[in-house]
């Protein structure tokens, strides 16, 4: 059987028609392409954000999969259009960082600028490149062109300053990347980081003032309404609550809790 | 032609990444399996609001269906993992109740432990379940394994206290289950039940100090405001208010209306 | 290679199950169908915001396109239930002006009532005709049935009072139809409209007594915050705010631009 070629959508969409409009593009020319939502609630312009679930997905679709991301708030500005090709994997979207952790994943990324109006569609607008370049571009990639025919081999695509763990004393300092649907607090410290980092030690997790002692494998292992530090599904440090918001339960504002720092140490 | 399997996606994860993650491990095992999505805007948690949205579709999607019910506040905990074959459909999911409708609805219903970590993604996280046992397991499902092959045959799935409704006095009395978008209040009271209890006399149907006098076939027999009983898309009584929201209308704030009492008598 | 059906599904569902029940219906009647969601968050019973949703999606699904389209405050009423062949496209849904720009695009657009109840699902409810009614009947038009087969020829279908721009003086007056999830707000005027009006003289653009100076061609030509008009990527006369949010920028509470008054005039 022949795997039908498998597009991947990640906006700052919302619910509205912009999804759907894209959708009617790829399929008018790659009828055949598999069509899977990746996540469409992306704060709208938060590319760090889009950057962030991108990040999530790289592990999980097959090889050959087409990432289709569009958080662009510069778009018909001068920022460029770009695939890149990293892990067995493309991404078409904006040139503007929301590739960045793809990029950092994968040093043979290769990558082209989006350049041959040819694979456009026409009228091309100002405001609405996802239409009219992004997925255009994709389907005629899920259709079977090559990267090189869509556009030319391009340099330095932009990257965000994306945050990495450092150690302070006899600390290993992180930081909030944000809260998922649950309240659970997701940190950009890794299992390998932190456990290098114990070294068989039993961990103590302080975050803005609140102290968890202890690592968990579940969040059950709290009893209902207590904060645990867990490893989470993408194998990252998170603090959560059993059957409940940790967001909410630590007096965080949504939003609020970006780039706070998160500090493991050794009980002692 | 071959029918493709069908797999119906319902869970608690909202807009985010989660729901295509999902997917993407579906795919990667099953690329020929037609995803849908029931419903992914249960309220975080609510095992007993999944069961009533899976209750929906009970008597909707063809036999054959695969239903993918991840609503999982125990996951990584002692709760099993399960799949049941019932009504000619498949559901896999956690073993917390959230199949109670379908089991209820199928005194023939088996039920499997899914128990083969061969069939689960690995590393297996303890918080992600639904990507990492229940994706799998449903997408070998699809792609031909039995049940007995993905687990072991078990017993005493967990049930939820399912409210059922009672005679009191000369009145038939159920519970409002919910309200849905619109702010129709739904109940448990079917059509059968109701029109058996009323024996052809005309009804008068109370709801928190309100009362609605006889049944109606649609929405418009009301003048725009009004409020009407009928039967809604499920055959069971509904309260609902002509061009407007009932919930709100009868002060009512979200939520609050789970478990009223909802009184039935004949019209003297 | 044969393109499957395609049906696109538009409605004020949200994110709950009905969507989901369609397509259940949809694919035990033609499990080749390829379903693709346009917009579900139309406001509830807002039967023009259908409709502009719809027009969005006019030039961009390939011909053949069935368009499932359910806003639908009078189920179960008296409004017919219709199917309309127009733009080499199908539209099945209420008979109740939702397809008011189809008909306006196409003059030769064709209408049949849908009044074959062997193509209804039984037993059918008084409150859900979109799972009842207009998907199955998508359904059987997907698998190959004809419009003849599924309804009688029938005229006069619904159409909403439709604004369109007029000259004052010497400006060019239009209206705002709405706002977009970025807070960009739409109007009714055309770029052709606007473009004749002007005869390559310098835009003012005013609106609720602020003015903007010049047309754009993207929002990155103004300062961060700084407010542009363009054309749109429906070639319509778009307010926005570069990297904000033009509707909030302006006082206006959500819901309250529509309507508002666009005065295009020429620069003196």
């Amino acid at each position: 059987m022949v795997t039908p070629p498998l597009i991947v959508l990640c906006s700052d969409f919302g619910g509205g028609p912009f999804v759907g409009l894209m959708k009617g593009v790829i399929l008018g020319i790659c009828p055949q392409a598999l069509l899977v939502d990746l996540a469409h609630d992306i704060p709208p312009q938060d590319v760090r954000a889009g950057a962030l679930v991108l990040e999530q997905a790289l592990s999980v679709f097959p090889a050959g999969t087409i990432h289709l991301a569009v958080v662009d708030p510069g778009v018909g500005g001068q920022r460029r259009a770009i695939l890149v090709e990293a892990l067995n994997q493309f991404f078409v979207g904006p040139d503007n960082g929301i590739f960045t952790p793809v990029l950092l994943a994968d040093s043979q990324a290769r990558v082209w600028e989006l350049n041959n109006p040819a694979f456009f569609r026409h009228p091309l607008s100002a405001t609405f490149h996802g239409r009219d370049i992004f997925a255009p571009v994709a389907a005629h990639l899920a259709w079977g062109l090559s990267p090189g025919e869509l556009g030319s081999p391009a340099r330095e695509p932009v990257l965000l300053d994306w945050p990495l763990p450092f150690r302070r004393g006899d600390t290993l300092v992180g930081q909030v990347l944000g809260a998922d649907r649950f309240g659970n607090l997701q940190t950009n410290l890794s299992r390998a980081q932190v456990e290098g980092f114990l070294a068989g030690r039993p961990a103590q997790v302080s975050l803005a003032g609140l102290v968890v002692k202890g690592l968990s494998q579940t969040y059950a292992q709290a009893a209902p309404g207590g904060l645990v530090a867990l490893f989470n599904s993408l194998d990252r440090l998170e603090l959560a609550q059993n059957l409940g918001d940790a967001r909410r339960a630590m007096g965080l504002e949504a939003g609020r809790e970006l780039g706070l720092e998160v500090v493991v140490a050794a009980l002692a």
